[in-house]
């Protein structure tokens, strides 16, 4: 009978989402720019540091950007934004585009997401809750318990949601997938299953958690991958630490699919023209 | 005897079809645009929204294109144009290469395909029909009952073969496949259990029909994937709820497989000038 | 007994070959094109349409040329070759690299192949009929044989050997595979079984025969896949109905795999000056 | 006790290597070059014809190249060159790229590999006389013996190590992996399995030997896959016959993954104008 | 009870790591180099040579750097750079945009990692005696025994975690992944089982050790592959000799998936205009 009721669960966690994010990545034209003359230079300079300014100057406590020089071929700035909404993402890049420093860029990748928390252990409770009530699921009784529970936890959990930049001196960005092969497909595993691996995941996260901030966004229906994450930690180090750590955990081990990784370090606005001529201490 | 007669059934579910979709992807030369001088854009912005809207207002009723700034930097402008055969769909994108704006775009990506209904419930009973009758599949007299049928279903489904696209903020574009692995592959499965899963799947659709509208079409032989998804809603993150709890359905989770995802934010017609320099609220 | 037989047939049916194929897609630079004056536009067309015309007016019944539009953005112009030898296919695509037209034009892809008709019914005769008389595979006596096999078939097969290029509306072009998986292998299929697969395979093109030509041509050796379909049609609908109806039978669904897909639209010659400013009907 | 022996054996059969190889691919800007002065272009072949006559003229047997007009648009021109050692592979690019013609033309890709026979059966008996001899693998004798064997080799087979390039009308170039699937897997088969299998592929080889020369490469370490095969024949056609009944041996059907195909028409140096210029019959 | 223990260990195996390094991959502008003058290019080339020998003479033992001059059409130019952070990674990249000989450079693929050695052995061993002491994993006084066997380690191999790069002629490059298959996944074997295999894998290496330096490096973290191995030998056929032979070793054969290889021929600060301008001996 316990099967029977199982059967019934949602197989799909709930979640809560927060900030939109865009990580924009350009490749610099560096001998372009180093024939320009120097007020060119600074006036370009001095413009993009206001838009940038600007852009994190909005009334939303979400609109926030940061820069980073990236490390290697792959890039060589990446730009994050987080706002409201993906339609103000656009916005951004669109003004972004339309300065005189955009001239020197070259566009090489971007990621659309939102910040999410996977409420696996919430999830579970709620739905045997509403079982147990013998509320069906997906009926106008199930949906409005549900919408309460979300609410209550997207409250309880804001700052989650609507994270700040964290201030460390480097960023480690990488997409993923839960694997959906022919014989391990994570999306296939028991509720149960998944929310034990997803537990000691987790733990692992906890132990780095005084050197490494992780923000978690989802992008299913966004962009390529499931998943992005943005690890901050002002020791590079500790990214590999960290990731080799999870790999022999059994959601990574057997289920996680990677992306490109980008290493970036932190560089404050006023230090792009410093970066851009090679004089950045 | 049953099983017999289940053998005999052909594996191939009926389809209908309707208009016939371009999708045209292009990055905008945003630094070449903003040194022309500003009659020269005004011209070109006149004359591309002339095009647009004369391509539109043609004597068919499947004759119909939108605009998209797409988040990130996959393209900047995607086109979405609906006519009725494939060489409509090539005289219309050889037309906008003439034009002046063309000259500041460089094509990012195209899908062709044409919008398609799956009759999994209707075919299982007309083949079932025909083989009680003790009609051979692909007889003649076959041919003509099988040929009523889908004239019958293509009357009455007439405003989904050639729908109108929606107003909506937001499109999600992606193309996709059905797997067809060595262990697990949807062209091998039996058409009840494919009808079966098709119509789980179908339900989880419906539960946000009132967020998201979707125009299914195929693209088997025109383009490089099986399928292809336009999802339209005014809320981008119903996206990825919708997609997200789709995967957890058995013929998403086990069956399917996707291309790129592309974001857009509808552009009206005359708010291209806008988009191009930034200035769009 | 009989399985000690079928050990010592080879594996590998026989195949007749007929005309060279070049497939050659190209971009077509339709701002810059623009920007010609009159003149030397006509003077680009005209040579172009005498090279093509010259190019199918040799002695051989062979050579032959057909130019399509093709829809959406992998390429804009493809252009098929028949010829007599690999290297008139190379001679071919090098004089066209001469004409004035060849500057607007940017290499987009091409594909290599031979016109190849599989023997699989004739194969498995030939061999067990040997077999039979006791010669041994590979020996003279059976060499002997199996060219005077090839001989008849060549003679009898000449007209869709060296076929002429239909004269429809749309061409649908892809590449190729028979999966060579870890536990599906065409490769390794008994050759009774490969021989029953084709069979029924055949029987659902020749369904569609009066409505859709195809020229299989083979490209094991001569480019990146194993084989190339070109499908000829005056409706682009039918392309889609056949290969999805294909894709159910064992063949396909388990063993092949599909490259990219070209969509084109026939472009006669004397329609290219039409083509390339956009006023073509 | 036999297991035992076998458990000893090394796995990895002994191999001999003779001239290292370069292929090297281009394409050829024929607008540009089309727009030269003819005593520019004249120069520009002299001193290419002069450079690679020069090339081949070392003291050196090895030292050879040949040049390739390339079917298709991979490439337009191959140039393979033989030489003693890797330094001498490099040195010789560079040299080219300093040329005038070099000007003309765009890398288009390029393959590292050294001429290399795998003595499967000699292996096999050199390893088993010396378990018999009870000496263990890898000790100071074990490899005096071995270097012995190697030597005695590498002087009987100085010819196929240091072969002639052949003068055929066609070549035909790929690159080649054994598969190290997940269940397919050749370096896990036993070394009598994989010797069995490569003695029956290489019966098929000596049956066209009359009509294909090949040359085979190893790339390990050097470049992206693990063998390079180059097939020189005057009819094209026989690499289609040859590499498609291979295909069917087990070594090809299970174990082989192949790279790009490349097939070239030789380019004798005094022709490279007339190629140039399209005038070549 | 031993399997309890077992259970009990960390599956993750003990790491130290050293310098970090930076692979910068460039096409050189030959073509353009050549029409320079004699004087812009002593110019550029005096500069170069200045920031590269500067770039090696700071304070710290690790910053060193390594030109390669690269075989094949990957790249012309490898440089490789050791240094005490990522950030300085970063900051020498920068730095080398900045020079005049830069603009003769286009990027062409890149690689960041840290010199990494995997202490197997030690780790099994430090584990093992932690549990017996009846440590918990992951407590106070099991971090700080870990700590205090990582000190010991890192301080008894500082010269292999900070070494001098070899003067050898020959450099073969290349990233690589232990596989996580569906059935063979190297994440998911038991950590003595991994043990095992590395230290058979390691007795290939020690074979060879008289005539193949090695540097492994770790990237979980910092770029898309999980190790880089740089293979340091005077005869390049080394480096296919000993990956041939490890490729038949389990943890190889089984578990190994390798990225790209570059081979590259050791170029002195000083020839480097020899090897600009094809004069090089």
């Amino acid at each position: 009978m316990a099967s029977t009721v199982n059967a019934q669960l949602p197989a799909v966690p709930l979640t809560i989402e927060g900030a939109c994010i865009l990580h924009l990545m350009y490749k610099f034209r560096w001998t372009e720019w180093g024939t320009q003359s120097s007020a060119d230079r600074q006036s370009a300079l001095g413009e993009a540091a206001d838009f940038l300014q600007e852009a994190v100057g909005g009334s939303s406590q979400s609109n926030q950007a940061a820069l980073y020089s990236v490390i290697g071929q792959k890039a060589d700035l990446m730009l994050i934004y987080f706002a409201d909404s993906m339609e103000d993402l656009n916005r951004f890049e669109i003004r972004f585009a339309q300065t005189a420093l955009y001239r020197f860029l070259d566009p090489a990748g971007s990621y659309i997401s939102i910040v999410e928390l996977g409420l696996y252990e919430s999830s579970a409770k709620t739905y045997a809750d509403l079982i147990e009530k013998q509320i069906e699921p997906h009926s106008p009784e199930w949906n409005e318990e549900i919408k309460a529970v979300l609410e209550r936890q997207k409250n309880a959990m804001t700052t989650r949601l609507f994270p700040s930049i964290p201030q460390t001196k480097y960023l480690c960005f990488y997409p993923m997938d839960r694997r959906r092969g022919e014989s391990k497909n994570w999306y296939t595993e028991e509720m149960g299953e998944r929310q034990r691996m997803m537990h000691e995941h987790g733990l692992i996260g906890r132990r780095y958690a005084a050197h490494v901030k992780q923000i978690i966004s989802g992008s299913i229906g966004f962009d390529d991958w499931e998943w992005a994450v943005d690890l901050f930690a002002d020791d590079a180090l500790v990214f590999k630490k960290l990731i080799y750590e999870m790999r022999f955990d059994e959601v990574s081990a057997v289920f996680a699919q990677f992306g490109t990784f980008h290493l970036g370090v932190r560089l404050q606005l006023d230090a792009l023209g410093q970066w851009a001529d090679g004089s950045r201490e």
